[in-house]
């Protein structure tokens, strides 16, 4: 296919920054290609809260169903810290909606940023690390109970839920470096104890990729002492929220980790930055657009069945960060706007 | 007091190794300030499957809440990883037996190994966090479902559980730098809400404390890129498991933490190295006991009354590591004992 329905979620704080970059190279790569990409741009999150009276309407849920792929900035605002309904909810809602059940997350070692992260040089070096986190269950969707006096979330896995992103696991690990890591709290939960015998039991329709399982608060350590060491990791909702921020910093820069999250075959995906909506740097020209643009390069892979365009988009990236477009956070002084220029002028290149 | 009743329950792999020597450090420190030590020995963990039928028996409990308090070394040996009952139970059941609420995790850059960190030597410097952990809520002691097809944890906290811990994190931040971050997932958990409610309440008793909330997934991130922002870390069971962990391998090696897990003023505590029973080096006389040391020294400052002790302990342990007996985790060459005996050496020097 080589036409496709776009829904762009810009969101809060830098999200419409870094969208608007993000889609000015969708729009240079597409001309390359000869892909013609229609956007249709909604709200959620605070924008949505303050605009439509709650976080995402059941309208924008449509849109996204009806997409072929959303593209999202950021969520999130200190203004609605202590209201009754926060951004948040907007996102989960989405995520649930569209079943997207599988978040991936990749961090890679970048060369031309190694001196940003706070590891060792020796340790960062070479790090590639897929984080496969499951999306739609455990604490985040599971029964919760609110009061003054007493609290309480459950969480729930089914069997299914962890045998479907244990397989989006496994088909990644085969196109890398053929070894999952599945992260679990086996040895005190009982979704834990699930979660090992599933993830054991689709291992055996994967007989050339190797599986280890490690509890979580070894991963935790592991991924600070030897992050070279995994491939792809696999984890519950809860665990992967913690360790793919933990993760995240190992690159010495948020600003460019994209994200994915997908449901069934056929169905939009939703791609986004990992960073957050950052509102004290909003409307300056100063976030750094490379986590979104390099989300736009996985929707290409991921869902729009494109993967040529979205090595282009990734080549772009690498010789604009060769050629020292850098951001305040990535220790440089261009622009969004600047940096998003290059990555569209270089597409395709090298 | 001048008299203690200690039991020690050395447990599995390098257990038995590494409170050999810190009991062995402990005689020396005693003889010095004319404390008398009375001590007993009883097991637990895998070595209490093996020779009594469970990880701890009823006795042992009754053993060690009429104690003035336990050193343990560590539970858990392969063996048991696919049995029905885990070693791990026999330790969560001590917690529980003894109301131990509180987990004190003291994590501090140690001068003659920085460079063992996989840090960079700028980051972790200084580096000097305590983290308190809630021992005996949350997703450990909730109600569980096992099944095939379906499993659940449930999570839960009280107000009451919540308080307590918080005034022991505050408490020990008036000792310190007068910081406390509390760590939760209150955009997503109704514990989390609730322990960020009933945290900034009790902060109202600390006025000359210093408070932040912050997710725990941004704090995953904070330990790593900027760990000397952090004083004094507050937050539930689960999550300190994770964040202790993480924050373990700042100082380059677990090898160095000890850890005290308290109740109500009076009742035992429990003291144990960080680190586990690392199977593989046990009984060859390469098990790093400065971790079991210090939790010895936390012993006599925490429940015994004898902060000066404490303090004479952790001096002989300083001078021991400026005169580098390290064992081989350390890049050493020293054995077990040959630690033990620098540091009951210089007990009190310096
Ligand atoms: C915004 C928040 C609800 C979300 C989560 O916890 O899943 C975020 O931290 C993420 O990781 O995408
Ligand atoms: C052994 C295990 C049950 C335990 C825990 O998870 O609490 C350990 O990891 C710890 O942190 O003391």
């Amino acid at each position: 296919r080589d036409s496709f329905d776009i829904l762009l979620l810009p969101g809060d704080g830098i999200g419409p920054e870094v969208v608007g970059a993000a889609r000015g190279v969708m729009d240079l790569a597409a001309e390359h290609f000869g892909v013609k990409l229609r956007y249709e741009e909604r709200k959620i999150g605070g924008e949505a809260i303050r605009d439509e009276g709650g976080p995402v309407s059941d309208e924008t849920l449509e849109a996204a169903r009806a997409s072929d792929s959303v593209l999202l900035g950021a969520v999130g605002h200190p203004d609605f810290d202590d209201a009754p309904v926060r951004p948040e909810a907007g996102l989960l809602k989405l995520r649930k909606h569209l079943g997207a059940f599988a978040n991936l997350r990749p961090v890679a070692a970048v060369p031309a940023l190694l001196d940003a992260s706070p590891l060792k040089k020796e340790v960062v070096s070479g790090v590639d690390v897929l984080i496969v986190r499951e999306l739609t269950g455990g604490a985040y969707f599971g029964e919760k109970e609110e009061g003054d006096e007493r609290a309480s979330d459950l969480s729930v896995y089914t069997k299914e839920e962890i045998d479907r992103v244990a397989r989006v696991a496994f088909d990644a690990a085969k196109r890398r470096k053929r070894r999952v890591t599945s992260v679990d709290k086996a040895n005190v939960m009982a979704t834990g104890r699930l979660w090992r015998k599933v993830v054991t039991e689709v291992s055996k329709d994967y007989p050339d990729v190797e599986l280890d399982h490690v509890l979580v608060d070894a991963a935790a350590m592991h991924l600070v002492r030897e992050p070279g060491r995994f491939d792809v990791m696999l984890t519950e909702n809860l665990f992967g929220d913690i360790l793919s921020d933990e993760a995240a910093m190992l690159p010495g820069s948020m600003g460019m980790l994209p994200s994915a999250s997908l449901g069934e075959p056929g169905s939009p995906g939703i791609f986004e930055p990992v960073h957050g909506s950052a509102p004290d740097i909003a409307g300056q020209g100063k976030a750094n657009p490379y986590a979104a643009i390099l989300s736009a390069a996985m929707m290409f892979r991921h869902t729009l069945g494109r993967p040529d365009v979205a090595e282009a988009i990734e080549q772009g990236v690498s010789v604009a960060l060769e050629a020292h477009f850098l951001t305040a956070d990535l220790g440089g002084s261009k622009t969004t706007e600047q940096v998003a220029e290059a990555v569209g002028r270089w597409i395709g290149a090298g």
